[in-house]
């Protein structure tokens, strides 16, 4: 079912040192930083040869990773995401294996503009999980 | 410097219910287990069409997960290995750059045979780095 890995997540406190060793220190190619409001995100992309890390920078007060900046004072992993071809019938085999979908359960419009689900850490080895359909 | 994602590297408290997960309920091609007894973990890779997914299980009393699963009891994400084509070029720059090489800063053979550092996660926004020569 899952293909590719599309991104690794990594939260980060201060969003220019982030870009400064990704850029500079590991001498990768990184974007300019967009703002996601709809996300709660400022992005940079890390691009790799076969896949992208995501610095992410909490934007506005609802972030979705201002509390896990909060536990995770240096930042840290935040998630991974994988893709998948059909998003509602992922959703739907992966409810009747028991997994836990966040949220209400319906696709969100995600930050690549394609709809993504993101699963229940506690089902996937501590994992937060996003599915995103290519 | 930094080339491919090689793997991200995922710790689990049960290797069984971690295949299950990748292999039954995402639809992956899991590989069969494998110790390696100079690392301290079982591993079992979970190949993706353009990376890999390691699943971690402690092996032997000084297994250096061992720690990670005390404190994050359902798992979780340990690291991410990027490739580099000259390991002690890579060590050097990264020196030069104020960031610190985990152990003595000699490379060692790595999981896959190949020459292995570790980078110090509060110099890499809270993310254990591990920098493998390809």
């Amino acid at each position: 079912m899952i293909g590719r890995l599309n991104h690794v997540a990594i939260a980060v406190p201060d969003l220019d040192e982030g870009i400064r060793l990704y850029r500079d220190v590991l001498g990768a190619h990184v974007s300019e930083p967009q703002d996601e409001p709809d996300h709660g995100v400022r992005v940079v992309f890390v691009e790799l040869p076969n896949t992208k890390i995501e610095l992410l920078y909490p934007l506005g007060e609802n972030s979705p990773i201002r509390s896990f900046l909060e536990k995770n004072t240096a930042g840290g992993i935040h998630h991974v995401c994988y893709e998948v071809e059909d998003i509602l019938a992922a959703r739907d085999r992966l409810i009747a294996q028991g997994a836990r979908i966040l949220g209400t359960g319906e696709p969100k419009n995600g930050a690549h503009g394609k709809p993504v689900l993101f699963l229940h850490p506690k089902d996937f080895n501590g994992t937060l999980v996003e599915l995103e359909q290519i």
